[in-house]
């Protein structure tokens, strides 16, 4: 794994506060010489033999990006005093792409999907002050293609070029942690194909490499499986708001272009309410009310985990969810089991008795199952902290465990030698703070109160507390967005510009860059925009303008 | 003025929840017999004399909403189970409208414009179940658009019909309250006219009939005033963020179609930083550091409010910026005066002291000026609550005062016999709960946490504890957006449906229709997405098809 800390992030802070890199890369020089982009700049790659065509599609897309991003820096006259400098300034005419190594290519869709130890994402990017080539080199594709990320946000817009003022860079970056992730609920309101491929687009502009795709829950089925359609047939909202077999290739093979490995969710036990819709044979306590009493939010239903043929029905149908999808992992969530749904189920209460075990014994036994028939087909399993911390599940060690409850659950899970994913209500939860959406609920506030700043999230620390060796179980962390007050009317704008912050906390490593943060981070939004993600406005455009005057004590 | 007393929402209580209307009818009865429009279905007019051409257009909008908005009943089945009674349902062939006055007949955009005391509203809907020909009658036209607008709302799809399971409808309806408003701020952010007119439409659709455009303040003057084109050329972000005076002429037809009145504001004294780009004479304290001391937020300045020649400046910019609108109303601000920005400006004490008076008693010579000088042109104040409680400002009665610290200032302002618009922030502040948005704030809530629901305005009483004579006193009230934290990327999603609750208290008066209101509120948000308004989901699909399924207790 590679080292967590942060190398020269300080370089940062003498900068100009209109640079716009995000995340920060780790180590990086600039100056203070203007450069432009010649008419006929070009990306070009030297000793790659077969370029992978993702390669290629990210090279043309980058270059689109700085043809069509025509971002004014963020400044109050946004550029027009250095007219005179761009304009006599050095061309550029082009960026060389090379990798270090000398084996077999890979492309970036086989290199985004590798388990995460063997992911290799640094790269080294060169833009000379001088008018000579910029290179870009790295050990792997996907190296190449984070670098091409970063060349692409090194550009502002005035009167038809593409410029920097702060050439030469010399950069040598590469993640501090390994998983830098984004969770999206398509279950309580659906997303078309189309919403969730702006996300992952946006998501790659910040280097997050990972969507945990929360699939389906208690309200809605829209995954399509193999074998089991009549989960979706009966448990989707419509048929229109279905992720069918082709449509979750597309997605997969469309995130894996823009290194990003899709990371599915079949919560279980709980959280499946919609099975029922088909299989009622495996579900206690369906729509079971008040449901409050079965479940923490309607309608209420489990799966019967005690049922050897519930068992036998859920590792078949994982193993086959998992089919489609390339990642090596794969997420049986296991979060807020309901006890009390268990105890009204006379057949649970039978099965649990004649087996002579308890809720937590059997679902460990079930958890046994279905994480030994996902690991039979190559994949490692991904948990909700409960099965860890409130059930005692025998987990393998290579399970990545999401601590969302609170982050000071932490130190539990590595205490026991499991990886752990930051993924905590109290810093990442996108949704807090709107208020409580059950109804005849006047004054309710959201139960994760209040609104989870990017301040907030951008001021965690995901190794605090912890020894070395427990460090070393950190595997990274994201933002979330639980869909009950969203949808595609508003994915945008939750989730944008919130979610870098995150991108840069888990690439830059602890200790953030707090001087710098906002002033690049609104040149995130407004480069967004551009780009056509409505991420939100941080503060007045008079501030955005005047990086620190609209700072508390300014 | 028009009754407050609801007359018969209690009805709604008892018929289907997916009914659609909103903002509730105050007299409404229903019946539970399909019908549908046939495929020729006409609106006509009969005794109408030269018939606006802008009810002309409203019909055939409302003729064009009923063909594509396409909205399925929010069921669980949508409708499905209907196929056999709409197939075999009766059609209904024509909605005739017809005036029961007999005078001059004045366009929607005339009678839009009218002072509030004149502006007539009210209609009478009747569709009946046999098919005869359904009739709108209203004694205005502005009413004949309310009905227009009601009619829309009643028309579910299945199959290719437009239908209703809940035909005859016999709805006698006129508003508790003559104003019923939305506020933008366009100075913190801008909004393209585009999105504007957007938000206008959506506004027309739920019977809002005043856009509050709090379209400067000392972020940003867009405006272009006719003589005082240096404002804009000066205190716009730019050249592209400015809205000229044919936009404005365009934008208050557009709303004036649309049944809306636009009141315009330029505040004053404070909140006016802006203008020392172009009039550094007029402006006190500008820039000043740290702004925290000299204002509530940056950048400092406000008006010398003491020097003769800027109280000219101020009335004749004033009388010019409302040469622009057509209202009977003009906002001239008036909130958050800082005192520390006249004790540090030297000029303003050598005034103050020359004239032996006050900053209070400068403002109230000041605001009998600005005021005098409107009067003259025919438009009547509209001010923050701030003049009368705080500064005790000597205010002619027809002036509208805005109560926004805290519903609880609402008493004070009526005891001394003064207009009230409700405009509360802990009721009404779409901004709220976002997080604080100064930099260096990492752990900042908004100044108005939490976040204000639907479920808050909605549940909120506009005669609470007031006596008969001060209930009169209540003109209406709105939701008001500050932009901050907002622009053109979340204008939709953080408006809609929450402006719709006012909406509703404001036309239904209050008492609301508890039950009711979330799945008829679900039914607008549905509606809106379809129109092309990004309106958020209040809770999951499931919930949405379930009305009452998700309350607390259910």
């Amino acid at each position: 794994m590679l080292s967590k800390v942060p190398i020269a992030l300080a370089v940062l802070l003498s900068i100009s506060p209109s640079f716009a890199l995000w995340p920060a890369p780790r180590q990086i020089t600039t100056g203070s010489t203007a450069l432009k982009l010649s008419p006929g700049f070009k990306i070009t790659t030297t000793g790659i033999k077969n370029v992978p065509s993702d390669l290629t599609d990210a090279i043309t897309r980058t270059l689109n990006f700085i043809a069509n991003d025509q971002l004014q820096a963020l400044v109050v006259d946004r550029g027009a005093s250095s007219a005179g400098v761009v304009k006599t300034a050095k061309s550029l005419s082009s960026l060389t792409l090379s990798l270090k190594s000398t084996g077999t290519v890979k492309s970036i869709s086989e290199e985004a999907i590798l388990p995460l130890e063997s992911r290799v994402e640094g790269y080294t990017l060169v833009i000379p002050a001088d008018g000579s080539a910029a290179t870009l080199q790295a050990n792997s594709t996907l190296g190449l293609f984070r670098g091409l990320t970063t060349f692409g946000q090194v550009w502002y817009e005035l009167n038809g070029n593409a410029y920097t003022l702060q050439a030469p860079f010399h950069i040598v970056d590469s993640p501090a942690f390994p998983y830098r992730g984004f969770m999206l609920d398509t279950a309580r309101n659906f997303f078309p194909i189309s919403d969730i491929k702006r996300t992952l687009d946006a998501m790659s502009w910040v280097k997050i490499n990972t969507f945990h795709w929360h699939v389906v829950d208690s309200q809605s089925f829209p995954l399509v499986v193999p074998g089991f359609t009549e989960l979706s047939a009966k448990g989707a909202y419509n048929a229109q708001s279905t992720y069918s077999p082709a449509d979750v290739k597309d997605l997969v093979a469309y995130a894996a272009a823009r290194g990003i490995d899709v990371i599915a969710e079949i919560d279980t036990p709980g959280h499946t309410a919609a099975i029922a819709q088909s299989h009622p044979e495996h579900i206690a306590c369906p729509d079971a009310t008040p449901w409050s009493q079965f479940a923490n939010e309607p309608p209420a239903g489990q799966l019967r985990l005690a049922n050897p043929a519930t068992v036998n029905f859920t590792s078949n149908l994982l193993v086959s969810a998992a089919s489609l999808f390339q990642s090596s992992y794969f997420s049986t969530g296991g979060d807020e089991i309901n006890a009390n749904c268990y105890t009204s189920d006379a057949q649970t209460q039978a099965e649990l008795s004649a087996q002579g075990t308890t809720v937590d014994g059997a679902l460990n036994t079930f958890a046994q199952h279905i994480h030994g028939a996902l690991r039979s087909v190559g994949k490692t399993a991904v948990v909700w902290e409960e099965m860890l911390l409130a059930h005692s599940v025998d987990l393998d060690k290579s399970t990545l465990v999401m601590v969302w409850i609170s982050s000071d659950d932490v130190a539990a899970v590595v205490q026991q030698g499991y990886k752990v994913i930051h993924t905590s209500s109290d810093v990442f939860y996108l949704d807090c703070g709107a208020g409580g959406w059950v109804g005849q609920n006047v004054l309710g506030n959201s139960w994760c109160d209040p609104f989870k700043t990017w301040q907030i999230s951008y001021a965690f620390d995901p190794l605090a507390n912890l020894t070395t060796d427990q460090q070393d179980l950190i595997v990274g962390g994201q933002h979330l967005l639980w869909t009950e007050q969203s949808g595609p009317a508003n994915l945008d704008s939750i989730v944008w510009p919130r979610a870098a912050s995150s991108a840069e906390v888990f690439w830059s490593g602890p200790g953030g860059n707090g001087d710098t943060a906002l002033p690049r981070l609104h040149d995130i939004s407004y480069r967004f925009r551009q780009r056509g993600v409505n991420a939100i406005s941080l503060q007045p455009e008079w501030c955005a303008l005047r990086p620190g005057a609209c700072d508390l004590n300014a």
